[in-house]
């Protein structure tokens, strides 16, 4: 099985942009997708990075350029490639090993990880014709995608795997639950969790 | 096993209140709670409701009234129970049987579901000593809790059970993956998902 980490080398984690710098979101997204290559590995996965442009910063993968947006790049792979395709998203800076193996547990033709706010955070492709659309809703668009392909359909309820960091609320959750280099990255930038309105915030 | 689901009687759901009425934050919060209460019992759990007062409105279930917070209303439950004790949250209208299982498959002294923001969304404690504390971010708490009694912990890594319907955003989700009552009154009332940001939003 190929198991690729789409990668957005140009403008990583712009919606981070309130409370990062520019440089800092390199670094931060650099520190995510190594939390993510890690469990991967872990799990004895050999995970290739797909990414916009060539890398600037120091990686320890086999990279694939691809400077189309990420659904034709992804579309590529799939449609390329004689074997089942896994694809994890870069930005699951919770993920451990534990919750990447029930992922690959599954021998369903299509396996989906939802993401927070309709999203598709990784998928394992068993159907040579599952194809991906990674606008709007995309898990819906997915399950649509799958279930006309195949029934054999199965989602991974993982909280880990369904969060995503795109915000400034969900760098909260990395304090709470990391576990790699993201969370360390943060901490040493001087995050601490903080308490607003209930739900666990940020200062830094 | 004694299965408590809390229930807040008096003014449940407030942050929803710029998008709820008043007697609406009741309505939907019912429905969360039936759709909690169905998904227990698909799974052969006869829930009880330790509810703040009296419910005025149609229940099925076993009602204790208990009008002190949630923490002593619990702890005593936890103290006077001579058998392990499960605690699920009220507003989770994700859940489903598949879910709830996996909380009850595991054998540990205590098994942990974390919500989103710090909270601990469901609990099964088979240690006498285990107490709560749901202020702040209860989930480190409850984490220390546990461990300074047993190294038998266990967390549950489920989307469906991290996800805790507190405020508007949080609809977007029930609309995404629901799949009882509460789902079913969100669109009865008009509730349409809308793309924001890249993330799915909510109209009415």
């Amino acid at each position: 099985m190929r198991t690729v980490v789409p990668f957005a080398v140009s403008k990583p984690k712009t919606r981070l942009s309130s409370v990062l710098t520019d440089v800092e979101c390199r670094e931060f997204a650099r520190a995510m997708r190594s939390d993510v290559l890690s469990a991967l590995r872990e799990i004895d996965r050999d995970p290739e990075i797909l990414a916009t442009a060539e890398l600037a910063d120091p990686f320890d993968a086999t990279v694939t350029v691809d400077d189309r947006p990420l659904d034709p790049a992804v579309n590529d792979v799939l449609a390329t490639t004689n074997e089942p395709v896994a694809v994890v998203m870069a930005d699951l800076a919770l993920v451990t090993s534990d919750a990447l193996e029930r992922l690959f547990a599954s021998d369903a033709d299509v396996v989906l990880a939802p993401g927070r706010g309709g999203g598709t955070n990784a998928f394992v492709a068993r159907h040579p014709e599952f194809r991906v659309d990674y606008h709007d809703a995309s898990i819906r668009d997915h399950r649509r995608i799958a279930k006309n392909l195949t029934d054999d359909v199965v989602e991974i309820d993982s909280f880990r795997l369904a969060t995503d960091v795109d915000e400034p609320t969900d760098l909260a959750e990395v304090l709470l639950h990391g576990e790699g280099e993201a969370v360390d990255w943060l901490e040493d930038a001087g995050f601490e969790r903080s308490l607003e309105d209930g739900r666990v915030g940020l200062s830094r």
